[in-house]
């Protein structure tokens, strides 16, 4: 597999086994080293680094870092002594008797040498020089991990799907502009001018219209596309695993997703226990703040509403009073209080209440003054804290003051340095409403239709088998059969039943305040399909991006995409996006002027 | 795998193994056929057929085709002679005793029951029908044996590039415009409002970027897109498995194809010889007036050119004359004579002189008395006719005289019922010449550059080692490393040696006619990355959507494509493309003016 016409093996290959052997290697310079007059090259190419010795000085004269070389030597155990134990090459070295330079290269904008990799000297410049010279951040290990792993957890999901009896299917990523509650990309259609294309959101009404076809199982790595302003860890363009299955319901299509999530990891080397936790929407949203929660550590929200419910603290009057323990927190400096303060505000709360239990027993900070004898006294017990720990109080809606806590949670466990990344917590969160409020303000989704309500997923989500007679009667109670699967802290992706009866479709749109006429005109065509003898079907869509970062514990999800964009969807490497000349854009029939052309 | 919710076997599994056997089966109702007041089903899901027997009259009645049911009953043999040898379940039944319709079907615009499919009643619609109503379509069980073919094609060659050592890699599809020779399809950017995303023609210059990464082997299965005008086969958007290899030469490349493609073949049982048989470019030409031939039969072009070099007949004096046998001709009707001459005037040649052997051995045909009495005498042993048959000519410029000889070649063996579609001829097509002429007017591709050569493959394909040092002092006889993968007479696909140095590069530009200026503007970053030691690489790509097809005998990429386009680009399902609003016109930036803006 290694031989090619430029080498007999790869440079990991070259071991003890191969000693007193002429082998031919192909690579980069990635480290050069001068020593009595003799030049000690590491070889780097795909597998690995391999040592080159060059006893002679003309041989050895043009080689930089980077060059790209051809190396033809005799393989030797390294002396006694040198060998290093760091490397799977390290007893050998490869003493060479012929060297042709591939390529030469520049001076380096930054070092990519795997020597340098996690010393202080190896400093990665800002994000856009590294995706300004991608080819050559990628050629650093950390980057080679990440991408061969991306491909590994490819190929175990797809070996795991086709055990299950899945069928790839590519769908069209130029279609109908379709109703999933972010903007689209279009494209101009020269051929119709006037009209266009969408990019799709993800292939939701493909692969629904793929069960009505009798598909059954069907999956792909989907790109999707989502025009929204640009967020720190969002791209333009997006993969998502997607799948979907008919004749199934809910618990089946868990537990086929747990079966893939459980290959992908195993690729990795990690063992998930199976059936994964499940925990209910609103548990979730009551213990920990979020619907996505961070499971790899406790410190559960505590809810204070009735202790707090004859409270003389107007603060604390509200809906809902809710606590997170700050374990430890009473020695925390004032200031940092402070900043926690301004912390909240930036997250658009008010601040963020407080008290502290000092070692000596005494309740302080700026709330416990307000407080009633009673409360002050039970508080500790109600809270479960200890003499040294602090608590942050939210008070007012339920839900923002629960993502508030959540969020406090989270971030305490951060600077505790509890959040390990190749630690996994993964849960199932269930039972979610069908209908959230259009004017949350926490929610980034544009409303599909008029009414005030918008789906929680999507459109297509079957309700609760409870609430299908009665979902419409009352929307903020509805339930729908949908589940998202979260891993510490992020949701991973989600997925639903889908409507397969085209009246209970009608009811739903109805409830979103789609018209029939826009519903028509939208997806008309699957309103239609479903006339024709549609299976009961549901999926669930992975988003491949964040995955791979999680089992790879990048930061970023750029760090997982080979050709990621940069900010505003800027191409630091290329210059995407650009002008386009005056005749490609009259070719593209975006000035297209009917009544002129008529 | 088969047990879900809804069913505990799929069709097929119902065997005689299960005699006695209770069973819940789900699909949909293919046939319905009533005897003695008994009901029969046949049942289809994914796997197959089932029959299902209905003894209540009340159970049985709401049954209407494509309704799909949900069926429990307990399985038995069918009584003797009612066993149908045809289906894997033909020795069993299901009495059904109780029946859920889980959906309706309004009645079909087109029958797709499984039973009709090789019936003269299943009449399919015009195409637009078909693919109006894509998902009915998709239930004919020759689509649903396609989409089954083409994902297990892509596990093959995954599975194969995966022993390879290759890596798959996704890379971006809104990027900047590169020159490929086709109309890009380009994507407005909202937020560089002026600036526009093209939709790449194909990762030619992302794989390559790859390379000088240092991932060494990479694949994918790229979608691509090429705003052309509409002609029968072609797709706006397709796929293709895009393949590229660093430290290799075209024999590296070649014989990793022919691994992954023999693979590919092996998935539908069939063992294709390797290594696969090469031609030159001016081989196939020559012999076969095709840069694509299809060697599923003989009958080679005859040149003879120097046979009539002294001719007194004005049409044969010519740079080139050729001709091509067509067997037991001599007894065509003069009027199908007069038809190929319309074929050929409809392929933009003036007409198709030809001679007939009669079987009398006399010399016939509106050509004969145009011909020396010496060239008459010897015409049929210089073709290598036996009486009876008759010889199609051509005269003119040597390649387009070449081109119409080898579609006639084509059209008799068609006509000839030669081309079986479950033979497969492979042949590697090399030895290319590294230009063409930009009037060429046989070639649909548009110029790159402003000179009167444009690259016969693309301008990053490496001038073979013999003209490395002078392919731009003699560009017309130049020729490059690279090659193209036929089989059938179709493209398959094709790939070459890219160029890894920047001063060829510069040069190959250079002959193109593109500027330093403008080859910055479109592919500097490429140039670029040659500067920080990028090394040899090579690669090839085969058009997935045309590999599919002729593995599957089918006439059209549109019959293995679940959502293909319509002439123009239409879909007939979704109604795309279609017009957008105001608000997301004005959202896209089109409109945006700088100076109004600024």
């Amino acid at each position: 597999m290694s031989q090619t016409a430029y080498r007999t093996h790869h440079a990991t290959e070259v071991t003890e086994d191969l000693v007193g052997e002429r082998v031919t290697l192909a690579g980069w310079v990635d480290r050069r080293r001068d020593h009595g007059g003799v030049a000690f090259i590491d070889l780097r190419d795909n597998s690995g680094l391999v040592q080159v010795v060059i006893n002679d000085e003309e041989m050895a004269r043009p080689l930089r870092s980077e060059y790209v070389i051809e190396v033809e030597g005799t393989v030797r155990l390294r002396p006694e002594g040198n060998e290093n134990d760091h490397l799977a090459t390290g007893k050998v070295e490869v003493v060479a008797d012929r060297i042709d330079v591939l390529a030469k290269s520049d001076a380096l904008p930054f070092q990519v040498s795997t020597a340098l990799e996690n010393e202080s000297e190896n400093k990665l410049p800002g994000e856009d020089v590294r995706l300004k010279y991608r080819y050559l951040d990628l050629r650093r290990p950390a980057m080679q991990r990440n991408i061969k792993l991306r491909s590994d957890m490819m190929r175990a999901a797809r070996t795991e799907l086709d055990k299950l009896g899945f069928t790839e299917v590519e769908t069209p990523t130029m279609i109908k502009s379709t109703p999933e509650g972010a903007r689209d990309f279009v494209v101009p259609a020269r051929l119709v001018p006037g009209s266009w294309y969408a990019l799709p959101q993800s292939p939701q009404l493909l692969k629904q219209l793929l069960m009505v076809a009798g598909v059954e199982r069907y999956y792909q790595f989907a790109r999707c596309y989502r025009d929204e302003d640009f967020r720190a860890d969002r791209q333009p363009e997006f993969t998502q695993l997607d799948m979907e299955m008919a004749f199934v319901d809910q618990e089946d299509v868990m537990a086929m997703a747990e079966q893939v999530i459980a290959a992908i990891w195993k690729a990795d080397g990690y063992d998930i226990k199976l059936p994964i936790d499940r925990i209910t929407w609103q548990d979730a949203m009551d213990k920990y703040g979020s619907d996505k929660p961070d499971l790899r550590f406790g410190n559960e929200l505590v809810e204070l509403t009735d202790y707090f419910k004859d409270t003389p603290f107007r603060v604390f009057q509200a809906p809902y009073v809710g606590a997170v323990l700050f374990k430890g927190g009473a020695s925390t400096p004032r200031r940092q209080f402070d900043a926690w303060q301004d912390w909240a505000k930036q997250r658009g709360a008010k601040g963020l209440a407080y008290v502290v239990f000092a070692e000596d027993g005494e309740l302080k900070g700026p709330v416990a003054k307000n407080l009633s004898e009673a409360e002050r006294a039970g508080l500790k017990e109600a809270v479960g804290a200890e003499d040294g720990d602090a608590v942050f109080f939210a008070a007012g809606p339920r839900e923002s003051s629960q993502l508030l806590l959540g969020a406090v949670r989270v971030e305490l466990a951060e600077r505790a340095g509890l959040l390990k990344p190749d630690e996994f917590a993964f849960t199932w969160v269930v039972d979610f409403p069908l209908f959230k409020r259009t004017d949350d303000p926490d929610d980034d989704d544009v409303a599909v239709g008029h009414s005030k309500w918008t789906s929680m997923h999507h459109p297509f989500t079957m309700p609760s088998k409870d609430w299908i007679d009665t979902f419409d009667q009352d929307p903020e109670h509805a339930m729908s059969d949908s589940y998202d699967i979260v891993c510490n802290g992020n949701e991973m992706g989600g997925g639903s039943v889908r409507i397969h009866r085209d009246d209970i479709q009608d009811r739903v749109l109805n409830v979103l305040g789609i018209t029939p006429e826009e519903a028509n005109d939208k997806f008309g065509f699957l309103l239609e399909a479903f006339k024709y003898g549609a299976p009961p079907h549901a999926g669930i869509a992975l988003g491949w991006d964040r995955t791979v970062a999680l089992l790879a514990g990048a930061d970023s999800i750029r760090d997982v995409i080979a050709f990621p964009k940069a900010g505003g969807g800027r191409d630091p490497l290329t210059g995407a996006p650009a002008p386009i000349s005056d005749e490609q854009r009259a070719e593209t029939g975006v000035d297209y002027d009917p009544e002129e052309d008529d």
